[in-house]
């Protein structure tokens, strides 16, 4: 809809995170994740696609998982690569509702960020 | 105008930090310390307050300072703890756009606080 911006220097965007309850929070890099597993059906391939180690990939889940009274992530845990997983109905909503957020965050936003953007440099291509 | 919260582990709150230009980021720490200093009127004075050492402070406001076309924060900068520190006409306008972001967009975000609160586990005292 925006018509190609004429000069990146001069870009303002925003970047969301939610803290939850008395500390755990959710932002990019979880709501990515989510999205991942749902597109991917695989926690390890959902990780892979976003660059980051099984492990982590895990550890967030498992961070997820205990932050909300359901868990956003079923798996079934199978040998090396096996386990498949997908979002729970919890799962969805939650990043459903982030992605939300994310979008009427930045269109309530949209015209200070007008003003902000006209205060950056300029580059010399610019 | 809220009523208090009946059961704090249940709440939702947002953050924002906006992305400028290439990659510098403007969040809740640097916004803090901008409106520190514009009741302080001292770089240092803002640090402390914030539990910040002043080389700390002094590199966050240098990194604001070239971020935009023009500084944020004018400082003379006289011996060991003299100099006085205050917002330019810039830095003024940065800050009020990054605190009417904040408010707009946790109002855009309400209904989905809502949403999420509710997927919250209760605690034992709730």
């Amino acid at each position: 809809m925006l018509a190609p911006n004429p000069n990146p220097a001069r870009t303002v965007r925003l970047r969301i995170r939610l803290v939850l309850g008395e500390g755990q929070a959710l932002g990019p890099g979880k709501a990515d994740l989510l999205e991942q597993i749902d597109a991917l059906g695989s926690i390890a391939a959902a990780g892979r696609a976003m660059g980051m180690s099984y492990k982590r990939a895990w550890s967030l889940v498992e961070v997820m998982n205990t932050t909300f009274a359901a868990p956003l992530v079923e798996s079934s845990r199978g040998g090396a690569g096996r386990g498949g997983a997908r979002l729970t109905g919890t799962g969805r909503i939650v990043l459903e509702c982030y992605r939300r957020i994310e979008d009427r965050a930045a269109e309530a936003a949209y015209a200070d960020f007008d003003i902000l953007a006209a205060l950056l440099p300029e580059t010399e291509n610019g």
